[in-house]
């Protein structure tokens, strides 16, 4: 660890990732707070400063790729083609030379920039050769040091009071995998404890998916959610549409999300009972659903819902609920997760008197699964929680090096103070251009902040003729997701284009 | 390309990997063809000659590691602790300084052998490196080199008559996503066209996850089939119990697969028999099921479910069936994909009129998808077939790097020719040792053979003991799966060894 650690801080990125050219600064005097950004030091110093727009996105260069790329690989969500060799830190570049600043950073799972040098010591490190040559599956024959990898690594970020973890590929499989460890944890109390065996009808059930071995059970989880797009998790998701249509679903059940009015300081009684009455919605389910559920699903903010935000009392009553009517609750992190809302869980602001039962992670992870601390959700049997591969040691040790850049940089801490800044000039912004700032959101909440628009995707689009690559989420928001090492003169440029945008 | 093929070829294995220590030969000469291996040029000179026993397996190093990686991770199906590093050609190594000739090859997923050099020269490229650090949303913004990547591996060995694919993490998903572009296309069908737009009733059921918005609709797989764990897919897998119990599944159907009776010259009329009744419940189930399957999953050998071989005339039944019907023919080459079969897919066995509609695959590829053909597959908007990652370039590049050995060294001819050797052997120890080798399969299948053993689980635990890491299938198989860099005189080690088991 520690020479890993001394690699990443003295070695110098690879010469044939350097720009090519020196990029022209775009903006580097704040709009709204002129004086705020002279005195930081950048993280990098091979990031540039600024933006550079040399032809419309996409360019002629990109045009020609995607028209290539076309033939073989569906591009219509293609937002922009981009070359990373050439893209550093907050920025992203494309082949047509434009660089922009990316507060969208591959849909929120980019933790510490592009081209990071410590990532690029440990991508480059034998011990990452050999995990990713030598792929083990890992529940049959995992390495003599993947011990060590899960405990300096990801179960050193574990949520308080969850010490296991069941590495998985992504969001939606590290939900499906939690999923059944929630079914097997409630079958196995209806049988009476991890020492009864199955019955001849459970066995003999489960191999013709009816129940009882195929259980009528469900998963609980909340109008807007979403939690991913296989057949388990996509019937959890509540997002939109598209996400949904034409795929055969479980016919499980969903609660009312409490949709709050912002700003929050003036709608505090209001907002109270939409809460109230969300977790009277999710109590009435618990107890009268007819599948009934052994497991609530919950985002701490919901995100490709429309950036959906609920106070902590309301993630408190949640917990309350689900431990009267023993049921799990699962904490899907997967956007939330590693930094971003200003504590390295976003789950962290809430202050449970009990710890969720299962927290899923991925994206900025880089890899994913489930933490869990209660032996209970460890099955009985083996074999019952397997797969080939069961996760990526490769992408196991890339997050230790993000654990490690995060400690080394303070990239919490950081998070935390900048997101304060950002959250101040959009909601000046929004002052000076009535209208076009609505329901400003993630106070308090890191960088993790979004804003509706009355013309969000003209926003988008614009967004990008000014130097800034952006996303939305749900139907009308602006959901900014800029990555760890974000700091104030990125705020700046960021705050600059937007005003540009509203003021168009 | 031919530069990275000219890297694989010159580069040295780094010398922190070569073997500590000579390593000492356990049997060079070949048990029952002694003059066939003399000639025989090894692909790689740091391999081992052959295996070595230090210790019973687990020895104490590895209870000691064992014992700490317990505190974090599930153990109860470890098989055996890996040291990769140490780990050359077709030899695993353990922490103790076993090295065992490996069949296994992590559950069939090792192509081209452990610590390979023009892997390890892939794996430490530049580009490598940025693919790992610089991880794309590929749906929105793939990189400038995806298409090339896509056409120089991928889409390089795409199966005949199948020029598209969509990437995926593992096997699971791979038939996931293939199962929704299945009902994806059946709805399409059923509205009239890609240009009909959803109804109103489609886009509001779907949110509350009911017909028709999530549709009566099924996948058809076979009994014993395997095609992974998640929710959708566990409802097509039929391979045991301890796969399927307490977690719900959607109630589609299973057919009948044959059960072929061995050796196979003796069976002939019975075997057909198997093979058209077993088709005629597919007719039936696809006529009669009350949810329609849209598609049939099914593998070209049923793997886990006990390496059930069915013939090329059962398939092309099977293709003529769903042709029929107008339901598509999902083939889940997972297992039998890139080579092991003796052709690179193992369908190409088949000799089939027309392709497969989705041809799956992951293991041995080192990343997954499906392949497809038909436009009528990309459904008709963007964001149907989404999620954050849709693979992961970095394991794509691997995939090129792994299809280029398999060139350089003809493995695909090598594995046909190595498995009639092998086979043959086994063939003959099955005479000298009576009723020990039972049903003897995968002739003319390469190295995937696999036999039934009356004491299987002592087999595979004795065979540490000689050198061999070796793993089962179903009930009673022994399954060999070898990695395709498997040669004569790796056979003879094997052959031996297995002589050794069957004496004692």
């Amino acid at each position: 660890m520690s020479s890993l650690r001394a690699a990443a801080r003295l070695r110098p990125v690879a010469s044939q990732w350097a720009p090519k050219s020196s990029l022209r600064p775009y903006a580097t005097a704040a709009a709204l707070k002129p004086s705020a950004p002279s005195a930081e030091q950048p993280f990098f110093t091979n990031e540039p400063s600024g933006p550079t727009v040399k032809t419309a996105i996409p360019g002629p260069e990109s045009k020609k790729a995607i028209e290539e790329l076309d033939k073989v690989f569906d591009t219509r969500s293609l937002n922009m083609l981009a070359n990373y060799q050439k893209s550093f830190g907050n920025y992203i570049a494309d082949p047509d030379g434009n660089v922009l600043l990316d507060v969208y950073a591959q849909i929120a799972s980019i933790p510490v920039g592009y081209s990071n040098p410590a990532l690029y010591a440990a991508a480059t490190s034998p011990q990452m050769a050999s995990a990713i040559i030598n792929r083990p599956a890992l529940g049959n024959f995992p390495s003599h040091d993947w011990a060590s990898i899960l405990k300096t690594g990801i179960l050193s970020v574990a949520p308080k009071g969850l010490d296991q973890v069941f590495t998985a590929m992504a969001g939606s499989d590290a939900n499906e995998t939690a999923y059944k460890a929630a079914f097997m944890w409630r079958r196995q109390q209806e049988r009476g404890g991890a020492h009864i065996e199955f019955s001849e009808e459970d066995i003999a059930s489960s191999m013709l998916n009816q129940s009882p071995g195929a259980p009528q059970l469900s998963i609980l989880s909340f109008k807007s959610g979403f939690h991913g797009r296989l057949f388990g998790s996509l019937s959890t998701t509540r997002s939109k549409p598209i996400h949904k249509i034409d795929i055969p679903a479980f016919d499980w059940p969903q609660a009312t999300f409490p949709l709050l009015k912002y700003p929050l300081e003036d709608h505090v009684q209001e907002n109270a009972k939409a809460e109230a009455d969300a977790l009277a919605d999710v109590e009435r389910i618990i107890t009268t659903h007819h599948l009934p559920p052994c497991a609530v699903v919950v985002e701490p903010i919901q995100s490709e819902g429309g950036d959906n935000h609920a106070s902590p009392a309301f993630f408190r009553g949640l917990r309350a609920l689900t431990k009267k009517h023993n049921v799990l609750l699962i904490v899907d992190e997967v956007q939330t997760g590693v930094g971003a809302t200003g504590k390295f869980w976003a789950h962290d602001h809430w202050n449970l008197e009990t710890p969720p039962d299962m927290v899923t992670f991925s994206k900025k992870a880089q890899t994913a699964g489930y933490y869990f601390g209660n032996p209970e959700l460890r099955p009985n049997k083996p074999y019952r929680q397997f797969n080939t591969w069961m996760g990526d040691p490769a992408r196991a040790i890339l997050f230790r090096a993000i654990i490690e850049e995060i400690e080394r940089l303070d990239l919490v801490t950081n998070t935390a103070k900048v997101g304060e800044y950002l959250y101040n000039g959009i909601e000046e912004l929004g002052k000076l251009y009535p209208g076009q700032v609505l329901n400003l959101r993630g106070k308090g909440q890191g960088t993790f902040i979004a804003f509706d628009s009355p013309r969000r995707d003209e926003v988008l689009r614009k967004a990008k003729s000014v130097g800034v690559n952006v996303g939305g989420s749900g139907e009308r928001a602006v959901r900014l997701r800029p990555m760890l090492i974000f700091q104030k003169h990125h705020a700046d440029i960021l705050l600059e284009a937007l005003e540009k945008i509203l003021k168009s």
